[in-house]
């Protein structure tokens, strides 16, 4: 049994993991923390974990990780940072399902996320926790940073064209339906159930801060600069993302659909649909899989990806899973097998 | 392992079936029957089985459940009747979850569902499959009938009460809110999203199909004359079912929630929550668990039983899954211990 | 022209009593008040009215008011009554769409509001706003206490049994269910979208604000003691109350029908449909409108009631403006002709 | 009074004419037909309409639409161009709701709707009634093809842009996501509530019958070859459009802005919203509007126009009552000046 702390557990992050991580057959639970419910029982905050676990949430004081091998950070961005030089100090693995350690540049952090980082000595060997390009390398990780939700949708979707040379990398675009659950659990006015349902519109269309995550993904990947409009959407549902992707091919008697089952036939959270199918998200609901179908529209120049996640588990704690399950030398897919839940 | 089929797979008591079983580990899944899907990929039909089984669906033709130590029939009400008599003479255990079986009085069906019944001889050995009052009949049993949804979480919300005496059983009232996958896969105009999104309305308030059942598994499990008005109303949501369930008591010096408590203590799927506790249907959303709070509004003698379920699952096919595990002889647990998917 | 002003005009109330108002061919819109929002257009706010209004929130300082004939408060509870007695010296009528003076007793307001009263001398002379019972008290009134949303559709529904003395009154059973747009705009954890989708729950069993209201309501209306149980669900739509409402006959061979259609053949706004129907709470989205149907379950005692409103017409600002017009002599159903928004 | 005629109401942009029209104050409703329905009052099919009118369905016989000067048509594909001759030679004008006369080439027609054109001698006259483009021939029109849904939102968003020649019309991109009422009222599996409900996805991506008719309304509009990858996704609500549209800058000093605002001033029904936004759909829900915003991410040659409308109103029966009005000689926006129901 590994033994496993989580840094923050009280957002939808947080209860996916604690989800996966409890019913995961090599992961023995030590500490969850959250300052403001230190002391509640986990299964009071969700009830959805009565009978599954009697912890109670820790408060993060010095020395909290102690007999942990491995870190879960499922806390808001700029916390994990906090605490990271600590924990590895300490020889705990890190995964941080947030944002602080996937860009490599300290500058563009804080451009991005509005405060200078706290330990930018450690971006340099932070691994990018993509394992379907960074396999190898987070074998050998210490502190790995999870990637985001849209992030993961659009670097799936179009990393086969991109790493094939296959189309104009410079004006790609990607427009990306997510549900609400992606916001996070934090109260905002726009999240609020009577003024997001039933209605969808678009946000950060200016700059989210998924792009230069994106770019610095599909560039480290493909070795070639990218150009990519990314306009996220909000859409009236709890979890999945839709990402629709578009890119204009430079040969145009490229087999696209040989490409991306050929890219992505050992890849076990990756699925490849037939021709001419339109994946839902609902299809991957719970589950910890990327489904990818590929279109060419009157068989033109444009290639359209569809790209269809849930937000909470390839993009977030099931990825964590899949990383950890890599870190420690278990089976990639070890207490990841569930199908979605459908209806 | 054990050699299960399903009679009937397409619809949504047969997707979660699938779910279930192509999860649980003591089972290998031996045949699915449609007439309509013959021949076609059960994962062409239910994407979100795509990677998890690479079964096709069989034509129920006669000697289809050959091999078969169980078949679950996830039919329509009306079609197990028609094979249960052949698969009893071939020693094959039945888990009927539509409703051929669940009237003993072979009229009654005829008046509830409008057609004679195809076995009547069967309905005396046919136990009742509520593993809550039923166990040991269940273990011996080769035909269960698996209690309908609004059934399922009245009678787990009632039974402590009437079991003890202690309210006047003639004059109940289940008012009972269902998500609409609740109504089965079929297309009817007011099941459609634009139909059945953004409101609510009570259905069947003259008598529901699910009265007769709920009155002879409460009058069989107390002795007693039970009258009740049961009146289900349709919510816009996929999955749930809240059941607000109102008695009066006889003795207003009755510690109900200790009633509750005791009478739940060693059942691994019914949750007595703490006093003052309001369940929601999603904390069980996937799970095959029944929560429950008790309130006496004004501490008055009128008591409230809130009981949720998750349709699909303790009100069709996990109880189903269930079911057979006691029938098998497995633990009662076995494959039914992930948690809701919260949110 | 009449001249309007409203107190506290950005919650849910505020912006469905502005759609009314601006579409109202009597009333001149004067002024909306809101000290957080003072100085912003109406319309940044709320982009629905983009092209309809040019006004700006006004800061709720003294004066605010002069020049109006009446004055809508859409403020929270507790803010009219701050402002009630100046109104009034003013000559201003007051139409008050919260809490504060529906009660007639100042101590029932403190013990459920939690809050001493501040003008417990205007309690007299306020009048409860339901035309339905008070149309000519309301004709002549300085100052309407609006109803709730639950007490208007429970009241509606029950008067006829209660005025007739056709049921047991003290058994009276409400089990009602709201959109989530009844708890207003304000932010909480549980009315998140991601909280309030794909599920169901009862909320404040133990006892809710309205309770007294509607007991109070039952009894002046029909001269005798009143027992209910009142339980609300939150249903996962955003307007809409779907109220259920179970009686037991005195007399078994009452014909309740007719007893409907005949207290409501006059009322404009209260719709007693044919026998065997279940109205949808979509049926009178954005209406002012109460549909009610009349059933008895087996033919047997218990009466069941089904009566639907939209919580913020009916239950609020269409309400509001219906009493608006009998106060100032227009004919009652001026500007609220629209027919519901279907689908 | 102009007396008009519906034929085929009996889906959702025919109960959502009959909304508007019932409310028009220049409108008498002489006579709506349904072959299904016939004989049956229009409020007893739609329970919104109790109350707001007596009329039954009428079959479409011959002669049904006597004494009317307009007929709407709101019957599915195919059926208004078996009428038409007839009516036109009557003198009575027509607006068809649906496809049949949309697309000037009855080649193309028959390709994309799989059946042969009725009266393609009628189609070099049909006007297509998009006011913002074709207001003066509307005006002297005998029979006018209202536009598709998506066409609305769709030319809309470009023309603008096409129009000043300032973008790359040959590689345009409308991603579009359209509420589930865009499928029309008929019975498919895909939209039932089960199925559609917390799910999103692309559909048609290989071709949509809508893009043809946007392509024409383009050239038309702008005299030069389109070329647009159009894909459509189903979003899990009932009403509403939004198109994500990308193009790119031929002139990178372009004002974009000032383009829109400079060509939209005087229509009434298209808001561009100020620099920065992103609209809702909501905010046109139940309204005949298309709001608009602009931007261009990153200030790069990408331009993303985001369009909203509600795809009953201005994207159907609020359009064709615009074009009614214009026909008739009625101020353009009589009937049509509701502010969109929110929340």
């Amino acid at each position: 049994m590994v033994n496993v702390g989580i840094l923050g557990g009280t957002g939808y992050t947080g209860v996916e993991l604690l989800r996966l991580l409890l019913a995961h057959p090599a992961v023995e639970l030590h500490a969850v923390t959250s300052r403001a419910e230190a002391g509640k029982k986990l299964a009071d905050l969700f009830p959805n974990l009565r009978g599954h676990t009697a912890l109670t949430f820790t408060a993060p004081e010095d020395g909290w990780a102690r007999g942990c091998d491995v870190v879960f950070s499922a806390a808001p961005n700029g916390v994990c940072m906090q605490q990271a030089r600590a924990l590895v100090k300490a020889g705990i693995k890190i995964i941080d399902l947030a944002a602080d350690f996937r860009l490599k540049d300290a500058a563009a952090w804080e451009k991005w996320y509005g405060t200078p980082h706290a330990c930018p000595e450690l971006l340099k060997d932070a691994v990018y926790g993509l394992p379907e390009t960074n396999r190898d390398k987070i074998r050998n990780a210490t502190l790995v940073a999870n990637p985001g939700c849209y992030p993961t949708a659009v670097q799936l979707g179009l990393l086969p064209l991109l790493e094939a040379g296959a189309v104009d990398a410079t004006h790609l675009i990607a427009d990306a339906k997510s549900g609400i659950s992606g916001a996070g659990r934090k109260m905002e006015q726009h999240l609020m159930y009577a003024e997001a349902s039933e209605t969808m519109k678009a946000y950060a269309v200016a700059g989210h801060r998924h792009l230069p995550e994106i770019c610095q993904g599909l560039e480290q990947a493909t070795g070639q600069s990218v150009g990519i409009t990314f306009v996220p959407h909000l859409a009236p549902m709890v979890r999945g993302i839709h990402a629709t992707l578009y890119a204009r091919l430079l040969d145009s008697g490229a087999d696209v659909q040989a490409l991306y089952e050929r890219r992505y036939r050992a890849e076990p959270f990756v699925d490849v649909m037939p021709p001419g199918s339109h994946p839902e998200t609902r299809s991957v609901r719970g589950a910890n899989l990327c489904r990818l179908a590929i279109h060419r529209p009157q068989a033109g120049n444009t290639v359209v990806v569809l790209a269809v996640i849930d937000n909470l588990v390839k993009g977030a704690a099931g990825q964590a899973v899949q990383n950890f399950n890599i870190m420690v030398g278990l089976q990639e897919t070890t207490g990841l097998g569930a199908a979605a839940l459908v209806p």
